[in-house]
């Protein structure tokens, strides 16, 4: 079915979300967020309307898709007005499905497990959609509505998706933050992040074929302790020097 | 200009570079390895000659590829045999060029900062190939042969190897961890890694186009105390606690 929908937000989210419904079929009714540029440039690709505050929200979508930074969820969902027919979705990793109740009638969860960037805005196709639902009515429509842009839609309740949202910060931010790491050192000494492109996207791509444990190289790996060693004197950077022992520890003990 | 390669060692590094190099037209001339079974199957691949000893070596190479664990360098290049005429590469990361001096006169590294397994050999076309050389004789060498198999070969003494070497410690093995990190846990509650496969591809194909700081997301980057000790709570394993504080706390102070 097509479904007439409005967003809360119109950050890295929404912003992919609503192509991806949009190029589904579906129709981008209205754009809320409290940042009336970004709100009016959402809206405007796709002709829809926009507002700068929740008591503007327009009663006839079929869905009402939050789509605001986890820390002020209690914020926006205290604003909702009430009588609302729509089926509210958030779309947050950490936040409970639950939080929605006093709000709503039929509510949900639709969240991409996927790091989105509004600069580059990718397909949803392979990504893992997890939803969440009230009733059986807003089931049937939450998982139609995922269904229509990822071929990954899984039935993932509060609590897993709460354990897949730290699985993903290990994942993700804290992989991010090795590259981090690795170009500020590298920086510091005039060398070339881009040497290690090639090495940083086969680590990745492995896992597709690979269970992580298997791939798992280095000197901590191989208890190469002179290496280690070598490598801890030439980290002048205290913090640097202790993340690197922490985790050489760790493999060096658990691998 | 074509060469006679010998390859010490029949591990992982050392059957990529022969298929490289025997791809680009160079003839593998013999394979010398403890393994005799690794060095009767890598041999046979290209019709070479194979050994077991480095007593065995054939004087008629144009280059000795020493392809070895880093923590085995000292003991195999101690019982090189005298008179060798060839020119001798390691084609380590931390190993510095100058332990190759007391064993041969023309001599040098060939250092692919890669990854590489020899079950899945790839095309080493984009990996970026670190050489160094003895004198100008063995440079120019060195520097054919390195070219025929990457587009990315570069100078790099060994002091700047080793800062490489560093770096890739951090952006390869301290990421794989953090896959391996949030495999176990999402394993230990019968959850799926599969799922995270996107989120970690898209992480690491990212920094083709984009500053790794200016792509850092997640809860610790956006100071959200709330979720960051929500995550602390349900993390019963202590060194995984450990390392979840230490990460963030990089995180919410330095980045």
């Amino acid at each position: 079915m097509k479904y007439k929908i409005t967003f809360i937000g119109s950050g890295n989210v929404a912003t992919n979300l609503a192509h991806a419904f949009d190029s589904a079929g579906h129709t981008i009714n209205q754009v809320v967020s409290r940042n009336e540029e970004h709100a009016k440039a959402l809206a405007s690709k796709f002709g829809a309307y926009y507002g700068i505050s929740l008591s503007e929200i327009h009663n006839d979508s079929d869905f009402i898709l939050i789509c605001v930074n986890d820390e002020v969820y209690k914020e926006v969902i205290g604003q909702f007005p009430h009588g609302i027919k729509s089926i509210i979705c958030h779309t947050s990793g950490p936040v409970r499905m639950d939080v929605l109740g006093d709000y709503a009638t039929e509510y949900g969860v639709i969240y991409p497990l996927q790091s989105l960037t509004k600069d580059n805005v990718k397909s949803m196709l392979e990504v893992p959609v997890f939803i969440e639902w009230s009733s059986n009515n807003s089931k049937e429509k939450i998982r139609d509505l995922a269904d229509s842009i990822s071929n990954r839609v899984r039935d993932v309740n509060s609590d897993d998706r709460m354990k897949y949202h730290i699985a993903a910060v290990f994942a993700n931010n804290f992989s991010n933050l090795m590259y981090v790491l690795a170009k500020d050192y590298l920086d510091s000494h005039e060398l070339d992040f881009k040497n290690l492109l090639p090495i940083i996207e086969e680590t990745a791509l492995r896992l597709r074929q690979n269970n992580p444990r298997n791939v798992q190289t280095g000197p901590a790996k191989r208890e190469d302790i002179a290496i280690v060693d070598k490598h801890l004197s030439m980290l002048s950077n205290i913090e640097l020097k202790e993340i690197y022992k922490k985790l050489s520890h760790y493999i060096m003990t658990e691998l």
